[in-house]
């Protein structure tokens, strides 16, 4: 019954459920239960509870290396309250599905912007089989299930309007002719700070280094992997998907630094 | 080789090895090794070591939500003494494969109580390919890709009776006129107590709130999802599973109460 | 397209990127994307950062209970350096990919030895599509989805001979008639010190317990499984890969003895 139009060739998953619980295994039994057989691939389900700014990083560092797919993204401090569930269907063709708390936006971004936007209509939320406090196993895993059978969204949900959907919580990143102004989107899990700055707005060519901001100042120099500065030292250097990121090699950089995921950062040149 | 009567629909996979070691991966190998075509589901690796009580709450916290299929669970202090090992089908006409100490049984009784069970004959833990400390690959994988491929339970143990099963190691809930009493079942990994207490024995039409106690007694507010109440504050609900639960809203509800797995907790009317 | 041979039954994974990123989803996606259906099996993503020894040990772990199959390892300290990355081929027929650093070794040797060995073509990490820090996506899984539909080996690779190849950078055990050296391969999960001393060195029948010493010597009861010895208690046994290992029943042996990964150990017998 699944994927009618065979054009989704699998369905990720990310969440802050941790592995330690039966949770995800719960969200994959009910695609399960209703016939899925596409390949099932899971995101992660370390991100830190509740932290839709990493979540949502994470979905879109996933995202351009999926093949179209179905992707179920849950970060839901808001499980259970008046919020939406969306289903957001990208450029290129993928359906995301996921609590409309800005989550799903950068992923959708990465693949060419949202295309169209739905959200599910109440009665989803209204039988008694659905628990409060797990939407992601009565709500969303079914409505996954659905579009996988090839269930059009526009039966599940009411189209809306993008503008309406509530942005992810970062703030974009900016530029004039002296400084890029961003924030640090994710600290992964070897300590490195990702941000949000795109790469080819660094004028690598320039001379001299660049100097980090968030309330002092730090120059910092530029490398093309960890290993180009000794043992310890920080490192300046495009990230695996074409931002700033500052490492230490074998280090844990957001310790050293001290930063956050959410801090703004401002990046200038050294003379 | 699979299936022969096509009725699994899944493997399932939970026990206390975690994820950091290549044990949970030699169990699938041997699954693969033996032609294993069915989707393996992980319920969970990361199972308290020898924690029975968590193990087989978790067990049953997946068992409703996956399709029929063959489920191994393996918490199992005792690996290389004695105890047996057990095949129990469930009413539901699902096969639970794992160690005799209780782990199956919440699961087997979701699924509609035990239909049958077996013991595995010793002649499984005999040949010299068997590790003293791994029966998990050497003996209970081994069983469970039998088992898909049509094998009889039949063919792989002698049948026993119900009664002769070692019980889950916590007691049943029960209740009188004037109070509850049940247990801890599992303290998730966000903090939140789940104990062995029906939601449906509560009447939450009742005034006042609920009293907890173990030694002492306090007030909890009753609620429907976590943010029912302040950041930080207790709140009972009822679980996604249909027991009552005490979280916090983005808070650890076991570490505020000094709550652990296997504590005896009884629950007033406040009047 | 995948597997044209049908010779490979699975592709395995294992790394130290963690599961708290997307790092492996997007390894896996890459490998979805070129269409490979083959079952994918995670060895372990929790290799300790970095630790080529541990990490290599875990795959020997895995390989001999895994169906013959392409397997992805990366613990790569090296990654965006000179290194090569490697294609080895096993006598039994299976193909590992890493960087070689001797990570790749001890599980082709379980497999009966290297039977032939490439490195990568320059080209393969000449592209602006390559990140010099992520060549586990944008190098090792197209090389591992091209070896899946088929490709030979030696028309991505250049031919090396196996004693060219970086050695992993453990010891070989010895023995003579009073002692026997090796070194301590692994501390897994639970606390196991599991060395790369074969258990059937050690003359079981012989009067008397061993003495293990690092710079000191200790006595040690030799047993079975864990629970031979009393809770706490230390015991040396046959680990389930036919080495040998220390453990504490349901404690922590590397902690109560201090050892770590690569410490040299030695074995005699007390009389």
């Amino acid at each position: 019954m699944n994927n009618s139009n065979g054009s989704f060739r699998c369905i990720s998953f990310l969440s802050d459920f941790g592995s330690g619980d039966e949770t995800v295994a719960c969200c994959k039994g009910v695609l399960l239960q209703r016939g899925i057989s596409l390949p099932l691939v899971d995101i992660s389900h370390d991100v830190p509870p509740f932290d839709i700014i990493s979540g949502g990083w994470m979905l879109a560092g996933a995202a351009l290396y999926l093949p179209m797919g179905i992707h179920l993204a849950v970060v839901d401090p808001g499980v259970g309250t008046e919020r939406s569930i969306l289903i957001l269907e990208s450029k290129r063709g993928d359906l995301f599905v996921g609590p409309d708390n800005g989550l799903l936006l950068p992923a959708a971004k990465r693949l060419g912007g949202v295309e169209k936007a739905w959200k599910l209509r109440p009665e989803h939320f209204e039988s008694c089989q659905v628990s409060p406090t797990f939407h992601a196993r009565d709500v969303m895993a079914p409505v996954v299930a659905d579009l996988a059978a090839g269930v059009l969204p526009s039966n599940l949900g009411e189209g809306i309007s993008e503008k309406s959907l509530h942005v992810y919580p970062l703030a974009e990143p900016a530029r004039d002719k002296e400084r890029i102004s961003g924030a640090v989107a994710r600290i992964d899990t070897f300590g490195t700070v990702r941000t949000n700055i795109p790469w080819k707005w660094i004028d690598i060519g320039k001379e001299g280094g660049l100097r980090i901001s968030r309330s002092w100042l730090f120059s910092i120099s530029l490398g093309k992997t960890f290993s180009d500065v000794e043992l310890g030292d920080l490192v300046i250097l495009e990230d695996s998907w074409g931002y700033l990121s500052i490492a230490v090699n074998r280090g844990k950089a957001a310790d050293v630094l001290g930063f956050k995921v959410g801090d703004p950062i401002s990046v200038e040149y050294t003379m």
